[in-house]
């Protein structure tokens, strides 16, 4: 049984039970919000995960990580890196998206290495296989693209996106309206090339039910793969993105029914004034279903701070209900990231997230900051420097021009608000005890 | 005249013009926002600055950088480093907050050096002086305090902060509701605290007309500071808050009619959700004054990414209708920053700027995306690391882990979408010219 086979079934899993206790919701209620298709439980049989984590409605937004070797570098103790570094920084999962080097052996490492929630994108094995093993990309076969979702269910993969969405009919829509990018998913431009090249359908629409009985086995979550995704703030909301969108919602319907977890993937590029509508047509249209946003980006211009721009489109689009971050690092449109910015677009994404999480008031998150703020206020450094959300980057920044007074900051020294005030509640006092 | 008597007197100054030129808007239209109060035009008129800004409902998001020695580090030259610093990111304006070494010696280089706006505190050398020529901050006298200001304008900035709204009722208020962070502006600690110890007003409320007549003088623009503002998320929105805004909304409608320019200053440290009725309120009590806000910070918890923290609440907040975004670098809550941390912290903050006149719809914003996902689609390179928001920054990120193919990145390689799909169209416009 699936997790979602089994909350429909009234049955309340381990997994349901783990989720519930780092939520601090009952089991019964994670088993309601599964049985509907609200919560999703990553979580492939052949391979628990020390660490999972729920995706959805009410819960905590969760952020990924997305990491991977390209055709350009493909080292694999730099992905291990990588792995441990958004790990350490809080992601609560990893896709690998590796193109380069040896696929399965990379995904095996990280998968093996990993002590969160994983996910993949098989339709690039796929591809890279035909680019390396026949002439090129356009010479995968369907049958290849399905043996490639199996290869990943197989090998441990905790979730995998599949761009099922992407059909002729859309194909239609992208010829009839030209946009200012075209399509800037690389799993929806392979299966786009491949579709127009043969004059056929994507065969991950057509063969849904395969895909879906292959999730099944694995229990493996299907994340519905957005391939119009607007690459450009120009093109978000047209008419092959809402079209799309509308298939996806359909795809999702069938993978319930079929017993099979699911989530929405969604932009992107969008204008900081168009999230919010963004959000609540995909949640809705799609019942619900957990929505995972890549960014989204609020301009295109910001290459080197593109993490900056993700955070503040991230934090719209899950304070308007958006479950799941995907993390965008500084080198994004630039480079592959390098350790250093895997760490910081974690911290990023975080912070988007915690942000939605206070003003989604999920149970819990304002706590942190004003347990915080109380430390701020007793100049309790020791407790802010432990508890703040990158311990390491904030020691780093205090040393770096470093306080003459110990209790202070090289700011404000000895003029600090907090240390006027409580001289001033000390001297007070004492005047009131003098008058007594 | 100051700019706000020539606009209501239908009169069009060259500074109107310049604003004009830079919005691509009409004089006219500028003049008929600046004699509604709903736009300034700080500029003092013994300084005249190489470049101006407007400042207001309508125009471009404008972006201002603290800079400014402390107690603990008072090296001039560092100061002009972090000016050129904050100007050389696109700065507007630059405030100079310094505590520490020859205040008045420091703001002359600072006004000398800088070619754009100059803002300062002038309270904080009131407080300084006294503690250094007096026993303590207590023993300012008013007439300290408003020579401070006038001195500030003699020497030529052209805003000033002044904690005028921290009266003794706000006082009673903050007695009787305390706060988890208490009073976390400087000027409003050094206020308040002088104000308890003294049991009298608040000279700069009581003696706000003398205020005016110093600023009317040399067309200063008043920057009504908020003394209250929330510095914990607890604490937003609190009645110590509500009750000085609307002081303040009194105070500016009194400057208008006196024909002193004015802005409110604004939060702080407010979640996520509650920042547009922060804005909207400031906004409509204060009957369209430009709002210029601090952040606002999203959460208290991310000191060493305070710049992203305020980048997502500046971005909403200015989408809501605040005007005027003072940055947060890295090392807020740390320490003093350096010179990088006010390049990264001006960067963040127009990146918010940015977003959110995309939003507003200030006209030409969106072109400059329009424009740059035009080269990114056709892989120029060079243009992107033109016209990006740090071409510095950027080439740096493509040099680290640098493409093996030129025209594309080290992340996607020969699998960049742009490059399939030309290569594609390419393909498809021959074998059409074959059938042919």
């Amino acid at each position: 049984m699936t997790q979602l086979e089994a909350a429909k079934r009234g049955k309340i899993t381990p997994e349901m039970e783990r989720v519930a206790a780092d939520e601090r919701r009952t089991p019964e209620e994670i088993r309601a919000l599964v049985a509907a298709g609200r919560v999703v439980i990553p979580c492939n049989k052949r391979r628990k995960a020390t660490r999972i984590c729920g995706i959805g409605e009410t819960l905590h937004t969760k952020v990924n990580a997305n990491i991977g070797t390209s055709e350009d570098f493909a080292d694999h103790v730099k992905e291990v890196a990588k792995l441990k570094a958004a790990e350490g920084a809080g992601a609560d999962t990893v896709m690998d998206l590796s193109t380069g080097g040896d696929l399965r052996a990379i995904r095996a490492i990280i998968v093996n290495e990993s002590s969160i929630t994983i996910g993949s994108v098989p339709i690039y094995e796929a591809a890279v296989k035909a680019a390396r093993e026949k002439r090129s990309i356009m010479d995968m076969t369907p049958d290849d693209m399905l043996n490639a979702v199996r290869q990943h269910c197989e090998d441990g993969v905790d979730f995998v996106t599949v761009h099922c969405g992407v059909t002729l009919a859309v194909l239609e829509q992208l010829k009839k309206y030209p946009r200012v990018c075209g399509v800037v998913s690389r799993g929806g431009t392979f299966l786009l090339e491949w579709m127009k090249y043969h004059g056929k359908e994507n065969p991950l629409y057509e063969r849904y039910d395969d895909v879906l009985s292959i999730a099944k086995e694995f229990d493996v979550t299907l994340s519905l793969g957005d391939g119009l995704r607007p690459g450009a703030l120009a093109d978000a909301f047209d008419r092959a993105q809402v079209h799309e969108l509308n298939v996806l919602s359909e795809l999702a319907e069938r993978a319930r029914d079929a017993g099979v977890q699911v989530m929405i993937e969604g932009p992107g590029h969008v204008p900081l004034d168009q999230i919010e509508a963004q959000v609540k047509l995909a949640k809705d249209l799609c019942r619900g279903a957990p929505f995972y946003v890549l960014g989204p980006l609020v301009c295109d211009i910001a290459p080197g701070y593109d993490h900056i721009a993700a955070a503040i489109g991230g934090a719209i689009a899950a304070a308007a209900g958006a479950d799941f971050l995907c993390y965008v690092t500084p080198t994004e449109h630039l480079s592959l990231p390098d350790v250093e910015d895997v760490r910081e677009g974690v911290i990023a994404a975080r912070i988007a997230a915690h942000a939605a999480d206070i003003a989604k008031g999920v149970p819990g998150a304002a706590d942190w900051d004003r347990q915080f703020s109380e430390m701020r206020r007793n100049r309790d450094w020791k407790g802010m420097l432990e508890n703040c959300i990158d311990p390491e980057r904030a020691r780093k920044y205090r040393e770096h021009i470093k306080a003459h007074i110990a209790d202070t900051c090289s700011m404000c020294g000895k003029y600090c608000v907090f240390k006027l005030q409580s001289k001033a509640t000390k001297r007070n006092k004492k005047v009131k005890q003098a008058r007594k």
